[in-house]
């Protein structure tokens, strides 16, 4: 009989209730823990744990399987823990979409409509309209990524009338939800022609540095970029010089690095620039964690069975 | 030949030919202006007057019909032009109710995802995430105004995943983009269940005070309120008390009285409360501006055949 244990600060009693249920349906034991350190001590027999990060994992020696109730799963990689590849890891990835992608909707607008200038305005209890906004409405709108989070992104920002809506992924397969899908590689061709950028990759060795600052220079003045992926993935420097000079309009950043950013970090700063600490993808909103349950759960069901796990991560690629 | 009058600080080569081409199919001479004082000065002979404000007309002795590139009329009520019913007003609701739909997914977004209490975090460059935060999808969602303004919130709103989107207008009549439709007047028996409230009314006798410090109290204490129509609908005092005391989650005020709000008023530092200067339904927006000739032009093909008009103003209800 496999032995399962979740570590959560979300489990409430319909949550056990659940997880329980489908983990005796597999015919699997299950333990339920609030705290990391507690698992790691009442957990040392565990074949199967449901986790945030990899702390409690160090001393399981009969672990098989290990699910990340986070989508980026960069401490599990570097714990050492997989490199083996004797341990099966999953991920969260998907579950956080919603949250993530009503984010994007929302610092898509606050960007469209002025709202920092708006909101410098009010704080100086002034009464001013009429800057130039634009709209959702009709805009092009172009998503690095289409995993979960920007199939997401793509179909909010649809909902919301985006005139077009593109995909750029490593191989250019055509996902659904997006009016057309582009290789990544392609990408300089298409930077002129945006509205707005949304970045929604992970950080791999390959997306280092993807919006490099010569591909910053090739967005048009009026456009935005949002990152709602890994801060890696952006020339940092480059967008703050871009920002303040107003060679870009604005950006949204959620993803930063390092993280946390330095108090003194020029970031912080920049022009028309929303920045908000890693909170896009809130894991709290009750919506999410039940998403990451459910992947969990599915799993353990295929597990049983000898099936596939879906969202298991490639530990050399990192997700 | 009916003379026409045009005056807008939005008048491209574009908009001048396309509205002079339908001016011309009708039979009418037009004449365009960006200030209105030069129109009252060269257009006293105008027969029709396409204006932001009833400024220009008060010399027009032959004025027939006034069209307001404004949604609200209040002006053109009180300036006494229309009070013999000699003279035709019609305004341009509808035409700003994609700007305002935006601008309410966007304040929804921001109180559901506690957008103020991030943005003193990020101001302090302190980097915490998982406040609680919730989302528009699953929300149940009540809009107190079907006009064309409300029309689009819902549209959006159920975009967005909204779980219902109730509406309340005067008669209980249907409208299309609603889950159900109530009369206003039976709002007090849906206020508890309700997590978005979002006011789109005119500023009218009726709608004066609408929702009252009884109906405020009504409403669950992790409710948000957004007013995007008249500030007179709501009262204020009262909206200022629930905040403060935290017997409501948040508000998002683009409309206040009086206008502007004087610089030590106590909703200025009402807690989680979003002021917006009455920019919500920015007549800049260029799709609003094309959306306001639009009806216009309409009007003109209309009253050339001696059809009615839409968007006709009653001034005794004063929308």
């Amino acid at each position: 009989m496999k032995k399962v244990c979740v570590i959560s600060i979300h489990l409430t009693e319909e949550r056990i209730q659940y997880i329980r249920e489908a983990c005796e349906a597999a015919g699997y034991e299950v333990a339920f823990f609030d705290n990391w350190q507690k698992a790691a001590e009442e957990a040392k027999d565990a074949n199967i744990v449901c986790s945030p990060g990899p702390e409690a994992l160090h001393g399981m020696k009969d672990l098989e399987w290990a699910h990340s109730t986070n989508a980026g799963v960069e401490p599990y990689v570097k714990s050492g823990l997989f490199d083996s590849g004797r341990v099966i890891l999953t991920n969260s990835a998907g579950a956080y979409g919603l949250a993530i992608a009503e984010h994007v909707v929302m610092v898509a607008l606050m960007l469209y409509r002025q709202m920092p200038e708006y909101q410098r305005i009010v704080a100086n209890r002034e009464w001013r309209q009429r800057l130039p906004i634009r709209s959702i409405c009709g805009s092009r709108v172009a998503i690095a990524g289409t995993g979960g989070v920007g199939c997401l992104v793509a179909q909010k920002m649809k909902a919301m009338g985006a005139a077009e809506v593109i995909g750029f992924n490593r191989s250019g397969r055509e996902v659904e939800g997006f009016d057309k899908i582009y290789k990544i590689s392609e990408l300089d061709k298409y930077l002129a022609d945006i509205d707005l950028l949304v970045m929604c990759l992970p950080g791999t060795a390959e997306t280092d540095g993807l919006l490099s600052k010569e591909r910053i220079g090739k967005l048009p003045e009026a456009s935005y970029v949002i990152n709602v992926g890994r801060g890696s993935t952006i020339d940092q420097d480059a967008l703050i010089d871009a920002l303040n000079a107003g060679r870009l309009a604005g950006a949204a950043i959620d993803v930063t690095y390092p993280e946390p950013l330095a108090k003194d970090h020029p970031l912080w700063t920049a022009k028309n620039c929303i920045i908000t600490p890693h909170s896009s993808g809130d894991t709290g909103l009750p919506y999410s964690v039940d998403q990451t349950f459910e992947i969990f759960i599915d799993n353990i069901g295929r597990y049983a069975k000898g099936e596939e796990l879906v969202n298991v991560v490639n530990i050399k690629e990192g997700y």
